[in-house]
């Protein structure tokens, strides 16, 4: 699947509350189908504890294997925010108060509201470019190929979207869904027969239990637009040759 | 904050579907909550793809750093269901046919239904133990301190809730929640003077921005319930002391 070729990237989830359940994550979908639309394929979540250790660790180890590593979470002005000592650590860089983040940031507050825990989000390892933040002010930033967000949706959404035109994919990636109300042990065999003859597609198969039924929606990705109407189409005859029906699933009305 | 006392986990979702953004994950939180019911810290989640050596090596990663570890997907009837062999590669294990599965499976299907695709996920490392799945009959499976389990949310929950009552943790851990309208940059500096008065309550601030507006919730977990009161009392006053509003919030109440 032309694996060698792609652009890849790792995604870090910084944060206690996501791992004891309290949060619900709502970066990691946003960011996938992002990075996806620019032909950068996600290949790894990692979420983590607000552990320095942790951080570095996790960090180093991502950005020697992907392309770019993107982070979220932990670079606000409290105790708990550690990232971006953590990334300085990681880089083996010296943090330094940004210039440039605190001209934003004195911009941003009214006199005397610029204390000494707001500069704390100023704090950026040497030579760290800003990702800027148009909702609240206090910019991310970057070091090499490592992308330094906040984790508040709302803000993280906003970071992300600057810096998506800047980040370089390969030829994105297309993708179609077939959806029968057969079950999956039914067309599994022939599901399989259909990825060999198609070996630059990726076929998943994805069982959904819905009011008491099964179905599944079989996904197929590729980079070859004609391909991946082929194997579409054949995909639909395996469902019909079985007696299912099938019906071609638009992959952006699912959310 | 006790960290070498408590009993730790890893979850590896296994899933190309979550890694594209096609798919929510549903499963993460349903299970940091449930162990941290039974005192069982989640430390740690990995979402990773359908590739056979990324499961292997991930697996054997977090299966000797964590005290247990679960994974969710990839143990259906279809070609990219590869979990189960990849976990007995993992183990250095041979794989078969577990006679057991294999029976509930007779049990489930009609004369003739049980075919070689649905036949597979009765495949598991040797000398796996079952995890029952009162939804749709095919078993998961543990082997040693790993414990492999459906994608699908509503059979997931289903083998979750079986295993839940064998697996051995610590001490609950217990959690109170204030919430204020003061921004983060307000209560930073009087936040990280609490926390190094109360060492062993790990505060947490979580800042949200809704309706145009920021605020904080505080959250405050520990495993002993009079010094979290204690703690959680000392927040309150800070929040009042700085002439802001500070309630407590019942933690399940924000689902």
């Amino acid at each position: 699947m032309a694996e060698n070729e792609s652009v890849t990237a790792a995604l870090l989830i910084i944060g206690n509350e996501i791992l004891s359940g309290r949060t619900q994550d709502a970066n990691l979908q946003y960011i996938a189908k992002g990075l996806g639309d620019i032909g950068v394929r996600l290949r790894e979540v990692r979420v983590i504890p607000d552990v320095d250790e942790t951080i570095v660790e996790t960090l180093n180890t991502c950005r020697a294997a992907f392309d770019y590593v993107f982070t979220t979470g932990g670079i606000g002005p409290t105790h708990d925010d550690i990232t971006s000592a953590a990334v300085a650590r990681a880089f083996g860089r010296e943090i330094e108060r940004n210039a440039q983040a605190v001209a934003i940031m004195e911009a941003q507050y009214e006199h005397g509201q610029l204390n000494e825990a707001r500069l704390k989000m100023a704090e950026m390892p040497v030579g760290s470019e800003l990702v800027l933040n148009p909702i609240s002010g206090a910019p991310g930033f970057r070091v090499e190929n490592v992308y330094v967000m906040a984790g508040v949706p709302g803000i993280m959404r906003a970071m992300f979207d600057e810096i998506k035109n800047e980040l370089r994919g390969g030829p994105p990636m297309l993708s179609r869904a077939v959806v029968t109300d057969l079950p999956e042990g039914a067309i599994a065999e022939g599901l399989g027969a259909l990825q060999d003859r198609f070996p630059d597609i990726d076929i998943g198969s994805y069982p959904f239990y819905r009011r008491r039924r099964f179905g599944v929606s079989v996904v197929l990705r590729g980079i070859d637009e004609e391909m991946l109407a082929r194997a579409t189409v054949d995909t639909l005859a395996l469902v019909e040759s079985l007696g299912g029906e099938g019906t071609e699933e638009s992959l952006e009305d699912e959310d």
